[in-house]
């Protein structure tokens, strides 16, 4: 029997104006006609590695073992830092090594690391602008086509790993936190955990953005009633900070990097 | 032969900065590797019902019989509105069940109307916030994979039904309507139909939308010159009002429910 | 062996708020289940011919010999421009006959123009404002499983080619040229080609757009420094205007037309 067609998915920068995506599909179906393509988002901000980063680790459980992910954020082409191809127990990730890649790898067990300086596996000529085109694109599609990994470089031990900043405990009834991701609805997303929740009753925590206090947390969207900011455990595990039909980040003015504090009147679950 | 992969289009709010489609596409792979994914759009307004439901409405002729169409623009998802698949004699439909998937299988024979209750076919952990990744996507793979629908849950009889405002006759010289949807051209989609028309003769029309009078139908949008409104029955069957080579919405600041009338000076077509 | 699926490529200006491109793959898949579609980009700006050109013109050397590219730019739909079939020895063009296809197709030999008008091949209804629907998807479709292209219409001679403004020389150390293209990260493409640009010494060059003036060429984006301006050849082979980490389009306020001058002091490539 035919093995189902290997995937490779994409991730970048690039939006949706330029043919670049294109152009990287272009690439792949050329190499092997047999992949199948799937597009994570071209939507994160022109240079934001972590957005992008955030992007990935959020899709990968949900794909297929033995997908091959490229992620393409990346300020830096053509410079000094590393094309490379992280191997994990359950799918590659090929891209630029500047964490964009490292949440995603480090959900996973890590195999190998092989940096993709092969020339034999890049197109020629190879621009020092485009490497989702030149170097990334190629080696994923050669990879998907069944060449082993180590033949599109040299093992190498080191790879960048990206920082998301940890929440903070303050005392027994605060938790610290940030906004780390703001999705196309405006929901704020912060770096506090479902864990870092889970010992208090959701009905005697409150949530404080900016000077904005939301009391209780919410089973959904719906249930604040139009109009109200609410705060929930999103679809990531993750404190998330909500306007019912509405849009938090524009009415609040709070992006990224804004800070989130969680406090309870310390009603711990029984 | 082996029969063509079951094609499963998407049609959500979810817009192109996120992950949230290319995760969705991640858990239909990850379920049935053989069915052929399409986009029709990503692109509806937030929590916009209406629009999505033209948007689909719209595009479901086209695609080949037993096709399984996903939409998901779900302001309600996790609270009381039900997750359904509705099957016509033409296609299926599976998303919540807020008359976001009416008007398309409005145009079909319905045969039944499945609620989605079967936790076997979820996603787990279910979140509250993303049943496009843990319900619809879920629900999609397996029917595209030969589940027999009713297996995802039990019958019921009713589903939401979505209301688009029909026009009114004035007297034998005037039909009275609205702006029912407006595209990324700012072409402004009318509620009045081909059959609201055909009585009269195009030269012997004027369509009125806010103090813009247009006189006559045009065959294109070509035919009225660079700047110059028109009005045309488009490829929706539909008077759409247009600005050759601009945007009429900009120009106009006539948005959706913008009242539109049709006047004829009795020129009927003989 | 089954020949791997024949690939169709849409390039649009129809954006990604409607169900425009999802419907023209609902007619493709009705017509040819096999055929594997990629989209190029859809966010060509509304009526922008020459933007699209120059997108689809960009991409079509890394899809595979056999390729069919439908591209859809097409402010006189339904009027006299005609729909054609452009044959080239690497590949096929559908879409309006107005220049769109012309930059791509002359960068391969052409064989012979189709005018698509065997209604045949046409959907029915056919409407005079969506012809990608109508036309050149059922167009693409058919020839990619199988028709001659001979049978969609009369064999034409002559097609419209799109003029892209040649850069000038002027005397030995000047050459003046424009931005042709600004992608979604606000680079600023220009027309001076690599050729016009290797008899100087990349260190002995000066770039000047608007009232700025950069000095040398940057080998990659990076190497300015985070705000810096910096001109270099891009990966079309184009001299680009970029800002590092920045978006130069925003900053000079500098468009599609914009003039640029490179002077060089003398410095000539031994």
């Amino acid at each position: 029997m035919v093995p189902p067609a290997r995937i490779i998915t994409l991730t970048t920068d690039f939006g949706y104006r330029d043919p670049f995506v294109g152009i990287m599909k272009g690439v792949v179906s050329a190499i092997n006609p047999a992949a199948a393509v799937i597009d994570v988002t071209h939507g994160v901000a022109p240079q934001d590695v972590t957005g992008g980063a955030l992007a990935l680790a959020a899709a990968v459980d949900f794909f297929p073992e033995g997908t091959i992910h490229v992620a393409v954020v990346d300020p830096g082409v053509g410079g000094n830092r590393r094309p490379v191809l992280l191997e994990t127990d359950r799918a590659c990730y090929v891209g630029p090594d500047n964490g964009l890649m490292s949440l995603a790898a480090g959900r996973q067990r890590l195999t190998r690391v092989i940096h993709l300086s092969n020339p034999e596996y890049h197109l020629r000529p190879t621009s020092t602008t485009f490497h989702g085109r030149d170097i990334f694109a190629p080696a994923a599609a050669h990879v998907s086509g069944g060449v082993p990994p180590e033949q599109l470089g040299e093992t190498v031990e080191a790879f960048e790993k990206l920082h998301i900043p940890a929440p903070q405990r303050q005392g027994d009834n605060r938790v610290e936190g940030q906004v780390i991701y703001v999705d196309g609805f405006g929901n704020l997303t912060t770096n506090l955990r479902r864990e870092d929740l889970e010992r208090f009753e959701p009905g005697h925590v409150s949530v404080r953005v900016g000077d904005r206090v939301i009391r209780g947390l919410s089973p959904n969207y719906a249930s604040a009633g139009t109009g109200n900011y609410l705060a929930l455990v999103n679809s990531w595990g993750l404190l998330e900070i909500s306007r019912c039909n509405g849009n938090a980040q524009a009415a609040l003015g709070a992006g990224v990097g804004a800070r989130v504090a969680m406090d309870t009147d310390g009603g711990e679950v029984s």
